[in-house]
């Protein structure tokens, strides 16, 4: 499978472009022609006040948090209007894999959530004349940019769910996102970003995925070999159907620099390092929902956050699914997360 | 620096070698001339009966543990004779790195605990007649040793102490540890286990020992920045000078025959795939010690196998440095491990 048959709206739904002209980057290059490609489900209505931001992880597309949205579903589309935003190198929006030179492939400059989050508030204010959102959610690098939005324009998010993500990349997290990079980076067929089709990178794609299946879920979850309520026979049917599967269509550099932006996520360089500062700026109600097993983000370090957040609750999702209780495989996770939603949808906010 | 400048006595101190013969493997290949390294501390008294069996970790040496042992360490040399045993693929007795063809570099057969156990026994019996065993200890892959001893011979093991290791391979153990070696493989200096020097595999070790930076130690040390205490300026600093430092000198087939090793431990085998059934072989006084914070083998892993051994003691080492805390880089570490292996020691046992 080539990467344009992957980043396709025939795999994705149809999707539209926000054109963001020469957009600069935190980090100082111009992406010129820049594009932010978003999806949205319900009605914008004339008040412009049934506003939800559902910003998406790392290696997925605006369409992967679709499943939480439906008339019975925690976000009921004839109630609002859902966003759901692109992100720099998802595929869609610009990235390595459908930039032209100077910046295609491997050239592709780094981006930042921070670039994210200023793309995607040039889309609601200048595009749809959204001055305020009811509520802005995401998982993992969701998280990030929900944070970074609750962060930077504190006055236009009303609710802030981050779901098993951190406003500041611990550093574990940043070593452990940068040898799954490696692992793309080490097949020769990537050659610094510049191959013709992405399937050329299948060796390297494969390592990612193996490397990936070790801390993507847990200790207890391959013990109790909960492979097989998922539908696999076995260990190795589950890494090669599941984790290669999932990662074997996608383009490495759209993974690699998605993972750059992870893994320097921070608030704090809003308030010269000073995360408290950052953090204290939030005036969202906030719910901050780890996962109880999650490797990348335990609930310890997410809890250390939340205590920074003035207007903030603390809930943790039980799931032996690890970080990936959020594409809800089991009842209990849906049930979980669901009612996180709903609930904080509930509160009353000024 | 090459592989015979480090697998030296000159870096690893006097070794000495008992000879295999044609020593059949478990997995049925008949390894000529196969050795055995080993050292010793203390003297063996007359009746034999002062005998502790100190097997090393992966990436070890019979040197690697000596650090237990003297007059004001809870092993005293005056009192018992220590044999530190070496294992196949350590660099010092039969291994990829110092096997002659046909079973030279990546020819080298896969060997497992069970052979090391073995050539361990045929040692103690056929060199010094030792019968019976005051105490096995072991860190890791050493823990795995020591279960593998404590339930094939269970009439010779008095004492068992496995620190940080379980006696049957977990299937997350499984893919980490697969991963750590194909970090190596990924190197196409590596060239199937067929290059001229180790220093030619430089970016495979490199790359292995950042991939280990992550599971190896915790999310706590890094977020604490523990490696300051450890010397170290920054965390690159720390992930160059320690990580690729360690693992720099190393011989890359070393360590993947070794892994292969470790992700294969099983002592169920035995019983047909019963792990209740070996554990319940086991005679010995057992104390079995998980580390507080280890990614590899988490207490909760550990705990499940020691409620099958009948005469056993559980005890959780409460250490920041993760599975590294059998280094004794803290005092507190240091203490806690000490504290084990006097108290075992002390325990009357008929």
């Amino acid at each position: 499978m080539t990467e344009a048959n992957y980043y396709s709206e025939k795999i994705h739904g149809p999707h539209q472009y926000f054109e963001l002209g020469d957009f600069e980057l935190e980090y100082g290059i111009t992406l010129p022609n820049a594009k932010l490609a978003f999806k949205t489900q319900g009605t914008l209505n004339p008040a412009k006040d049934n506003v939800i931001l559902f910003p998406h992880m790392w290696s997925g597309t605006s369409s992967s948090m679709e499943i939480f949205v439906g008339e019975d579903r925690p976000i009921n589309p004839n109630k609002y209007f859902v966003i759901f935003p692109g992100q720099f190198a998802n595929g869609f929006s610009s990235s390595p894999s459908n930039t032209p030179a100077p910046f295609n492939g491997g050239a592709f400059p780094n981006v930042t959530i921070g670039d994210d989050v200023r793309a995607q508030h040039r889309l609601l204010s200048e595009h749809f004349g959204i001055k305020r959102l009811e509520l802005v959610l995401g998982w993992s690098m969701g998280a990030e940019q929900t944070y970074e939005w609750a962060v930077r324009y504190p006055d236009m998010v009303k609710r802030a769910l981050p779901f098993a993500g951190t406003a500041k990349t611990t550093p574990h997290d940043y070593i452990f996102v940068r040898s799954h990079e490696d692992a793309l980076k080490s097949d020769p067929a990537w050659n610094g970003g510049f191959y013709r089709d992405q399937s050329d990178v299948h060796v390297g794609l494969r390592r990612h995925a193996q490397v990936w299946s070790v801390m993507g879920l847990c200790q207890d979850f391959y013990n109790k070999e909960a492979w097989r309520e998922l539908g696999f026979t076995s260990l190795e049917d589950f890494l090669h159907r599941f984790w290669e599967a999932y990662f074997a269509p996608m383009d490495p550099n759209n993974l690699i620099w998605m993972g750059w932006k992870w893994r320097h996520g921070d608030v704090s360089r809003h308030t010269g390092g000073d995360l408290k500062a950052a953090l204290g700026r939030i005036k969202a109600k906030t719910y901050v929902v780890p996962f109880s097993r999650d490797m990348f983000f335990p609930p310890v370090d997410c809890e250390a956050e939340q205590k920074l957040i003035p207007n903030s609750e603390f809930r943790v999702v039980d799931s032996l699914q690890a970080h990936f209780a959020m594409f809800c495989l089991t009842q209990s996770d849906r049930d979980q997360i669901d009612a996180c939603i709903r609930d904080l949808l509930a509160e009353k906010v000024d």
